[in-house]
């Protein structure tokens, strides 16, 4: 019998890797002789180390700025595919939420300029062909940071630059990435302007005021207008312009293209050759909710079981009784929690290591039981 | 195929009956063409409604006094069984530790006198046999109350007999169950006396202050040594003597028995039989942990089941790690949070019903899946 565990990180508790091999601990070798332990993530955090875990490669560190322009260090993987040389870059690692409490202050101040340096940083690599996450961002600046840090002029004050910007010229980026391929993944499809824009559906959760948002809504609107008189682009129809705070728009204008995080995994790990012959998959993610089914890891990993006719159960800390199409495609769906628990206890990473190992043992059980 | 649910009631939240009902409403018609609800108790609460549901009767309403004295109303079952008529009396309905907020001036004046009006009531009805709960209630006074009441000459103040006895003689009692069996059902084997007795044991969790533990336990030795003297039963040895505060106590010196709770329901409801055939039985309790082993619900269906081979599947309000002799004997034992939660809100009745039918209905999946 052969079982695969494929759960997203849970994040900021556990890596997707070490959720797997707690899932897989749990599980009787003798009934399990092959265990796939197969680290996955949905373009968001975890890409890096799920690229790496398929097809190795070397970290490149690289020291730049951060959202707010202080010094910081983080690394990128280098790595060889069919022959070539790619990067793979999480724009979080630098410009991520998780680097300073989220407020207005900080999102008026904060831009992506920082990705400028470690992008310029793969280049100098010869790559030709580089996977940019568009997932956890800090900023809400339009793209522009990174536009300027890649060679576009633009007049703006210092902080984020949409905010302030009276100007744009585009003719120094024209063939940065003339000979390379340039990916931006992304698990959210909303456009650059508008109600389902980046200021109005991101920025508040990124700590930007009323206020702000209806100023960068204006000033996005104005550097749209401006992007398509004279690139014939229109942001505000292009799907995934608006990921990352416009990250997704200045993705597009360097000649990039956005792809959907999980289905560009889901080829490059070779998923559906690993998962071929499997007889049970655990998926799952830290919440698993109605969203779930809009790209998200668990509803990718049950789109292949269902094509290769292979049962799935999803495991998550917390889930909703409406799990959306997540309920028809698999067996169930599982809190691992063991009871009445705080958010923050629920967090810690060794309880939910020993939670998942035996809620997944226990499944397991069921699942066998007289087979 | 057949389904059994056999859930002990999750205290103050939901009753073994409802979650029976949850459960299987939960499950396919379709693959499960039997579904039996068998409500289910372990000698504590849901005793009387658990044998109610197999065997019918009428409910006696009884005026009496409740732990600290204040007049409660509360019902009896009186059925009919092999012919001859018995009474199920739940001591918690009349003098439950649930009536009044724990504390030591509580426990220091909480009798079990108000019991003997209830048993009298029955004695009226001719029955032959009485079955008398002993868990939850609010009283550590060794039984005195109990015994007052029912005509044993005990010279104490008001309150709490046992802080106050100076004496007391038993000839009054010796006839009153001369024609009628009388069996105590309890879900511990405590003694009477000493650290595992019920004044160090469970006075604490009922309110009361070390001191009060320390004049509850020497009176408790001067009793004991009184009944030894003039009866010959030593009740610092006799398992279960120390149940209820001492009330198992009582029972004996009354001439009655005490009986495990679940086993004596097993018979009663002749669970072996309803059993038979079933392909796969629901089992559960609010908390399953390392005590639930010692005589619990779960425990009992599961010994049955193993007898018959039947698996079973246990769901719970919370569950630790280690759940002692329960591992072995299941497919696995399931909380049925969906995530973090406070205790208060776990325990709303419309969420827990909710929460397990949907995890028994994804469980019996998983369980089913290519059978």
């Amino acid at each position: 019998m052969k079982v695969v565990a494929m759960i997203d990180s849970f994040k900021g508790c556990a890596t997707s890797e070490e959720l797997n091999a707690a899932v897989l601990a749990g599980l009787s070798d003798e009934i399990w002789t092959e265990k796939c332990n197969i680290p996955i993530a949905d373009g968001g955090e975890g890409t890096m180390a799920a690229i790496y875990a398929e097809i190795g490669g070397t970290w490149q560190k690289v020291s730049t700025s951060d959202p707010i322009g202080e010094p910081i260090e983080g690394s990128y993987l280098l790595s060889s595919l069919d022959g070539q040389t790619i990067a793979v870059i999480e724009s979080a690692v630098f410009i991520g939420i998780h680097l300073h409490e989220p407020s207005d202050a900080v999102i008026r101040q904060a831009s992506s300029y920082g990705l400028g340096k470690v992008i310029q940083d793969a280049l100098t690599h010869r790559v030709t062909k580089i996977y940019f996450t568009l997932g956890g961002s800090a900023t809400s600046d339009g793209g522009l940071g990174l536009l300027q840090s890649i060679g576009a002029t633009i007049d703006a004050s210092l902080g984020n630059p949409l905010l302030s910007v009276q100007s744009l010229d585009l003719t120094g980026i024209q063939d940065v990435f003339k000979d390379v391929e340039f990916i931006a993944l992304a698990d959210v499809t909303n456009p650059y302007l508008g109600k389902n824009g980046f200021a109005q559906t991101f920025a508040p959760q990124k700590g930007a005021s009323e206020k702000t948002v209806v100023e960068m809504e204006e000033h996005a609107q104005i550097v749209a207008k401006e992007i398509l008189h004279f690139t014939n682009l229109d942001l505000s129809s292009i799907s995934g312009a608006g990921a990352a705070g416009g990250l997704g728009g200045a993705v597009m204008l360097l000649g990039g293209k956005i792809a959907p995080g999980f289905l560009t995994l889901q080829q490059l790990l070779r998923l559906e050759e690993k998962l071929q012959q499997a007889d049970l998959i655990f998926t799952g993610e830290g919440k698993i909710d109605e969203q779930t089914d809009q790209g998200k890891v668990p509803y990718g990993v049950m789109k292949l079981a269902q094509k290769l006719e292979i049962p799935v159960i999803g495991l998550c800390g917390s889930r909703t009784v409406d799990i959306g199409k997540m309920t028809e495609g698999t067996l169930g769906v599982f809190s691992i929690q063991q009871g009445p628990i705080s958010l923050e206890l629920a967090m810690e990473k060794e309880r939910t290591l020993t939670n998942i190992q035996h809620i997944a043992q226990e499944l397991s059980q069921v699942f066998m039981y007289k087979k």
